[in-house]
């Protein structure tokens, strides 16, 4: 077996690399949530000065990747690859976003998994000494993903309850292979799992069974269990969401109620009238960036099990009448290098 | 300097992984091109007894898949990392055959990159020892394209000279780290770089100064010229685009001309009515694992350099008045293991 394998999903990084600097970028609403205080910029309103949605969101993009680079005193140029992707047809935030930056790019599409699957890849990139430095961003825009997803928002469609708010904001992590904590130690790498779900405005428990599975591979791999965990986050299960992963690994004999949140169900408050919580390839990357690394800085939590979690369908899928599948790939990141 | 890295955008693989099987599929125009006996599987119309064009695209995505598994005599179960993508919304192709594999998932998008986007990323961590075998595979169908980026087809829209017609076809490749040759050896991944062509019936000019840009790099990053290779083979710039490649690179001091194909060059003959020639993920991958890695094995080449080209749109980017950037990557496959 290949020398950094753990068996079944995960392999354990031999130099794991540091998240050396981040940048978080947010629209308005989520700037009036609970975490609003901690992100680093808040736009006033969701077209940033741009003519269009498409074009904002690809500037908080970019404005984020500048940003978690400049903190870091580097430059663009000194960054060996970016990961990245969006939830728009063909990734256009990524790419045009790309164009700008100039650093060599591997396109990724995993719907709202992006943030792990990028952090993951790059991560393994770094500990086997093929990069250096490595950007891994993406974003959402609930005004670009609501009308390429649903419905025009002139139409003002009502929601039902199960239905979540894509999260307008943009996160950037550069890792690097510096002693500097957090450190990103073991990946574990999500299957594509369904369960039949055809409600495209219940998310939530299209992608529960895919983080509860990635949950699970993980514990099995590493022969842990919730215990060596501080936190487990996921990234936009929502309210339902989280309590059928609950559920789910509840059955396969393990409780990780008591150490369990979900970026969606934190990102707003219950008065914000967004039902079943946030969602998005945002979701994940900013309250990850902006909330639970700091309270890891303040030694709140030291060692986390970080899940982006996506739900892969398309408006042609579901027109021909395709369910709906998930996938969610796993990170640990600890304060120790382990 | 990260240490396998040659400076630029390049990296030499320490323990370069081969090509253990691969497999390919294509359609029936595919099949009656001067290749067409290369080919593993020729259908006899595109739906291949499925209800719509996109359930067929995912049908030969996987079918090219478990062929290239079975032919190394692999379970599913026995790879570690399927890496893939395709031209659709969503990448539902990929999605959608990962959700029938099980295998663990990185989704890619790099529009007709892809392959050498999932190779790249494969070999590495094979390489590394994150990996023993890894699953690359990439798809385009003709119908979903052209519905999807363009016209529907049912209204018989002219095209332009400059358009390509984009292939159908899906190739797989597994990647391993046996002794086997080929062998993958060195890894250049292309930046997004804008021309600002916005014709989206000329990919062909859209691309070609990212490939000449990653060939540039990759002879500037691993101090050689065009000498050093048997052949270099780009995905799907056509005949208008394999001319712009062969001037911008002249412009830079190499002359490639004399070992240079383009796979959208080679897939249809002249009397097939394609116009500027074939494009699409599938085009690169069913050229090169059909035709060119045969050549390989029969000794006509030892050591060449397989770019797939990317041109990066979609519809709402075009309707904003985006222009349209490209992207390539670069692999060097040789029957050394160097």
């Amino acid at each position: 077996m290949a020398k950094h394998r753990l068996g079944g999903q995960t392999v354990k990084l031999e130099n794991p690399p540091c998240i050396l600097s981040r940048a978080t970028i947010v629209g308005k609403k989520e700037g009036q949530g609970p975490l609003g205080e901690y992100f680093d910029v808040v736009l006033e309103d969701d077209l940033w000065g741009e003519k269009t949605w498409e074009k904002a969101e690809c500037r908080m993009y970019q404005e984020a990747a500048k940003m978690a680079i400049t903190r870091a005193g580097k430059q663009p140029q000194d960054i060996n690859y970016l990961f990245g992707g969006d939830l728009l047809n063909q990734i256009i935030t990524a790419n045009f976003a790309a164009r700008t930056l100039g650093i060599p790019f591997f396109g990724l599409y995993g719907a709202c998994s992006t943030l792990t699957e990028s952090m993951s890849l790059g991560a393994m990139l770094i500990s086997a000494g093929y990069a250096d430095l490595v950007l891994c961003v993406t974003s959402s825009h609930f005004c670009t993903a609501e009308r390429q997803y649903r419905f025009p928002l002139e139409m003002g469609t009502q929601r039902p309850p199960t239905a979540q708010w894509t999260v307008t904001g943009a996160g950037a992590f550069l890792l690097s292979n510096d002693m500097k904590p957090p450190y990103i130690t073991h990946i574990t790498t999500g299957k594509v799992i369904d369960y039949g779900i055809t409600d495209t405005n219940n998310m939530g428990a299209a992608m529960a069974p895919a983080a509860a599975a990635t949950i699970k591979a993980h514990f099995e791999d590493t022969q842990q269990g919730p215990d060596a965990y501080d936190l487990i986050v996921t990234g936009d299960l929502g309210w339902f969401g989280r309590e059928l992963t609950i559920d789910l690994l509840k059955k396969e004999g393990y409780d990780i109620s008591d150490r369990f949140i979900d970026c969606g169900c934190e990102i707003y408050s219950k008065d914000q009238d967004v039902h079943a919580g946030g969602s998005g390839c945002g979701c994940s990357a900013v309250v990850f960036g902006a909330y639970i690394l700091r309270k890891m800085e303040e030694g709140v939590y030291k060692r986390i099990l970080l899940l982006s979690t996506g739900a892969l369908l398309s408006t042609t899928s579901c027109q021909q009448g395709e369910s709906i599948p998930g996938i969610a790939h796993a990170i640990t990141i600890d304060m120790d290098r382990g």
